[in-house]
């Protein structure tokens, strides 16, 4: 029999845009289930639980949610709150207090700890309880999953943008360079190689984290690219470090994480700008640099169709698995083809997901550091979906 | 009799999300013309034309014209090159070798200023010649037109980034300064406004050059933002200055016409976020900054209707008004209405458009000048055309 009571919903961690996909999918799989007695919201997470500021779920006409689906970001707010034992302690005591016997945390691999964190505190506690975790992260680096929940409309941003910018940059030419999200994994910036439809396309030149940056290398590389097609697009992970793994420019700011500030500045753009200015030594040469920013993970309408699907899937998937089980778990992805794309969902232990992260395997990155490869592409390009042809005369 | 001759068209300045509509409109209508007996699409502008640097334009499939009417940039290059009277001699000179009888110039005031320069020219030699200015910008500052094809699409994605981005810092609450193309004129900073659907929606602060900017007040109407909505995001153009007319931050660099580089650098956005912080002294507040950069004039697929429409037709009308008078002129739009909106195209001498700009109308700025006003939203809701409705639950 189904354990009966009450469901939290919570979303968790940097927004995207399709995160309110899954909220919906939980949604309105849970008015189906009649042992699910009532769909709390959680106001931004875990604090929203701790000061028991929820919203109730079970009015909201379909017409309004499926508004609410194609919006980005987080529509129940989120947070970035890494909760400790004490703060567990009191989700689980708001959880006990309001009859809440169903759990559903949508976030990356600290949501995934967090949903780890109190299901042991319920199992110990003997509190029937089930709580499952939603992946969703634009820079793909949960682990188990094929990919994850929001990663691919992001990618589709910078494939779009280095498509149009690739352009700009044909039309008047010079050195670029794009500075795309990605701390720690390169997956958005590998992305952007998608925007290539014809030989000497940018982005020429392609930078993750998983390899160490010299500057020396980078330098080097961009004047050979402008020998070669007399102008240069560069994709840039704002995660990448040098030998002694420091972050290469960062606005020295840290997070309530304690984590240096890598987005919401310009500073590794403006000083890799520098950089190739510095290599060509007076020489008159255009050097421009943008820094995505938060528009890669919140840009309204620029969806990947495969990505809001899943994203809707994994939601609906993880409220019918916890009715039909009552077993904790993460949601996950396993690809079943590429050509065409057929994908289904699997349930996958909390403690293989939590905490760990990964990033871009080493056959998706060229020899030299400086590319992706042809594994890449076709890992990637059927989650971001067709992309339109640029026409050109020259 | 309508002039007998080959026709050159070119396209300059800063590209455009719609500017190869201009060319395929100019192109498609000159190929019905019989008294124009050749198209050459001059490469980057006036610097293909020096060096004869054409492409024939009489071949390509309409199927191939229309793939690149709806590519952003500029199809044949661009150039940023304000020619001199040497350089246009030697235009007018490469004109005479081919008998071309028509030029066509897609750009903004100083394209109308060497389109002007070459008709007086010609006029001077006695050649029997027809130049036609076709215009385009992003920052929607040229004069006698109602707007500029170009602006809306641009506006467009203003629009769409603040949407999303007010949605992501409504999920994840702080300040949020977002840096917006626009280097004398605010015209695209203020098409942020479109992005409000409900009270207390962001941005909360529009900063245009029209007016001086002021850092204490900045921080000011930021605190009073953040003390009333617990959150505050912020547009600001580029190119605002304070008090003594110098530009509140850049990079220091200046491009080939001697202005200070603007765009393609953090710089402001950085400058600002951190006179919010020490706004702030010591209080913990997340701070971040956006440059949106070059994605505004390049991004594919997000194009208002409107100015698909019209940047067509300017391009048409341009070419159809030159063979049937003769006359030099820069083509213009008169808005009839704007509820429905409706709008035609005339001619304006070359001279009313080269050289000078506009910036935005005193009526469409705030008395405190951290705003814009109805009378502005009435202006510029027809020309980015509807937004999609953004869903939320708090």
């Amino acid at each position: 029999m189904a354990l009966q009571g009450k469901m939290v919903i919570g979303q968790s961690g940097g927004p995207t845009a399709v995160i309110n996909q899954s909220l919906v999918g939980a949604i309105l799989a849970a008015r189906k289930h009649a042992d699910i007695t009532g769909i709390l919201g959680a106001k931004h997470g875990i604090a929203g639980i701790m000061k028991e500021d929820f919203i109730d779920l079970t009015t909201q006409s379909e017409a309004a949610l499926e508004t609410l689906a194609a919006t980005p970001a987080a529509g129940l707010g989120s947070v970035r709150l890494k909760p400790g034992k004490a703060e567990c302690e009191r989700v689980f005591e708001v959880f006990r207090a309001h009859d809440v016997r169903y759990f559903f945390y949508i976030g990356g691999n600290d949501s995934a700890e967090t949903a780890h964190i109190i299901a042991e505190m319920a199992k110990q506690a003997d509190y029937d309880f089930c709580t499952v975790h939603i992946p969703k992260t634009i820079d793909n680096d949960l682990k188990v999953t094929d990919h994850c929940p929001g990663y691919a409309s992001a990618a589709r941003f910078v494939a779009l943008a280095f498509m149009g910018d690739d352009r700009d940059n044909a039309a008047l030419a010079g050195i670029k360079i794009n500075v795309v999200m990605g701390r720690d994994a390169g997956f958005l910036t590998a992305a952007s190689a998608l925007a290539r439809q014809q030989e000497g396309d940018g982005p020429h030149l392609i930078y993750v984290p998983e390899r160490t940056f010299d500057v020396a290398q980078f330098q080097a590389d961009v004047k050979a690219t402008v020998a070669r097609y007399g102008r240069c697009v560069v994709a840039v992970s704002e995660g990448i470090t040098n030998a002694d793994g420091d972050p290469v420019m960062t606005s020295g700011e840290r997070d309530s994480h304690g984590n240096l500030q890598l987005s919401g500045s310009g500073a590794l753009g403006d000083f890799l700008a520098g950089k190739v200015k510095e290599a060509y030594a007076g020489e008159p040469v255009r050097v421009r640099a943008d820094t995505f920013g938060y528009l890669q993970r919140s840009f309204p309408t620029i969806i990947s169709q495969v990505d809001a699907e899943e994203a809707r899937l994994v939601g609906a998937f993880g409220v019918d698995h916890a009715v039909a089980s009552g077993e904790p778990g993460s949601v996950a992805i396993r690809r079943l083809s590429s050509q065409p794309y057929a994908s289904e969902c699997f349930m996958t232990p909390l403690a293989s997901v939590a905490r760990e992260a990964t990033s871009l395997k080493e056959s998706y990155i060229n020899e030299a550091g400086n590319d992706v490869t042809q594994a890449w592409l076709d890992y990637v390009q059927p989650l971001v979906g067709a992309l339109p042809e640029m026409g050109r005369l020259i």
